[in-house]
């Protein structure tokens, strides 16, 4: 509930001189999300938006899909010795009607298929999962300008990472560039969950005509989420991982990494860039 | 089984030029780890010490202690369409008698206090399962410009960053600045575990005289995993949590963050920083 951030005492070390001062830390506490009262799993969050998170969890998990299939969310349990709410516990109620995936093992996704544990599996789970196949007609068609431009402005928006440096942080751009939401997290994962749970809240899913922007790393898992939330284009400031690149090639979203002011590496979906009035300019 | 990097097509754009090009990618994987037969987790990770991934989770989970508690660690299951094994799934066989932990979610631990789930939960969970607290007799104490020394040894050793740039390291480093070992991999968390299981496999726990440099941020994750192995000093280059900042207080483990050039954070445990000559130094 809006603990993004903690004070606590710490000594800097500056050159060799020691001071002692207090420091603002970003706030990190576990989540337990529950589907229809039963326990799924838990995250190590950073406290507020967390019914969007979990729903945001839930439509990655291939739950949900749009607001309709939310019956509500509520804080539950999680009380105290002296009974007070923790809110790191939220149980999610389904509509009834809603199929819920066979959960025996977080992720269990995975090992859904016949063919034992591989990094294929994982793509079959993810392709036969997804609700919201990206579907962007006409295609989201972006200038590599316009996609140079987004890092920057993700950090301006950035509040809590000026006063901590230690958040992780997802955006959802429009196809015009417009910021539409920017969410932090001390996990990156999380930060995309809140972004996508807000738009199943608000019935913005399938979001086939944003860009997902993440500071950092593009995981299988992060590419897992825009393909889940039906988002066409996937940009990171870091590398991506060899799996988010094979399931982009194979759901058809555009992967774009190592976004550093006007240089960046497009590995799949390239029709989505406009390539060339890039290379006119070149 | 070392498919530490991939390559793939790229499409490279610089200041507007477009060149495709081959790209290395660093490698990631669903390795599914079981413990006794039973699926216990999944994690993401680069494929390589998978034993000792294996192993050094169940560190972090209270499960194992020593060699002795470690029967043997299989390849198993996991075959392909065309039957061949694809080295993601471990099972892990403790010694008859060594106790297991409940699981019945992962990372269940959190759960298992009487107060709900909080902060407080997850750190009584680690005091209460640590089967190495910290006890470092006589104190490791280090010099700061010892400390400001590591995190340019971690990048000269990382190998495989210079060809991705997509991958987290951890390294174990003597109280004298000696490297003892590195492993990098997608999950920073899995590269600590790779780091705890390999010190567990050759009789190497308690890591009671090492320091722990990790990429990147400090979470609870990560002064949990520090904290289960018995080192008594976590050093980071970037920001810790704040629960990362309340574990290390409650254990004795001493928290480093912010580790850049001459300048570092001190959190908790300033008891193993030789302070004074720093303080002469300034």
């Amino acid at each position: 509930m809006g603990r993004v951030t903690e004070r606590r005492k710490v000594l800097r070390i500056r050159d060799g001189a020691v001071s002692a001062r207090p420091d603002t830390l970003v706030a990190e506490e576990p989540l337990e999300i529950r589907l229809n009262g039963k326990p799924l799993a838990i995250t190590m969050r950073t406290p507020g938006d967390d019914f969007a998170l979990a729903a945001g969890f839930l439509v990655s998990e291939g739950v949900l899909a749009t607001a309709d299939d939310l019956q509500n969310i509520v804080y539950c349990a999680g009380a105290t010795e002296d009974g007070s709410n923790t809110y790191n516990v939220v149980d999610v109620r389904t509509t009834p009607g809603v199929r819920l995936p066979d959960f025996t093992l977080e992720r269990n996704v995975y090992t859904s298929s016949s063919c034992g544990l591989c990094g294929k599996a994982s793509l079959d789970a993810v392709r036969t999962t997804a609700r919201w196949p990206i579907a962007d007609t006409p295609p989201v068609r972006v200038e590599p300008e316009l996609l140079a431009s987004l890092p920057d402005r993700l950090r301006a928006s950035q509040r809590v990472f000026d006063r901590t440096g230690g958040l992780h942080a997802a955006a959802l751009f429009a196809e015009d560039g417009e910021l539409l939401d920017i969410r932090e997290d001390v996990g990156r994962h999380n930060a995309v969950d809140k972004l996508v749970g807000r738009a199943l809240q608000s019935g913005g899913l399938p979001l086939s005509r944003s860009i997902l922007l993440v500071s950092g790393r593009a995981s299988f898992e992060l590419a897992q989420k825009a393909v889940m939330a039906g988002i066409p284009l996937l940009a990171a400031v870091s590398a991506p991982s060899s799996l988010a690149v094979d399931l982009a090639v194979e759901t058809g979203l555009t992967l774009v990494g190592f976004l550093r002011g006007p240089n960046m590496n497009v590995y799949a979906g390239e029709d989505r860039i406009a390539l060339r009035a890039a290379a006119a300019q070149g």
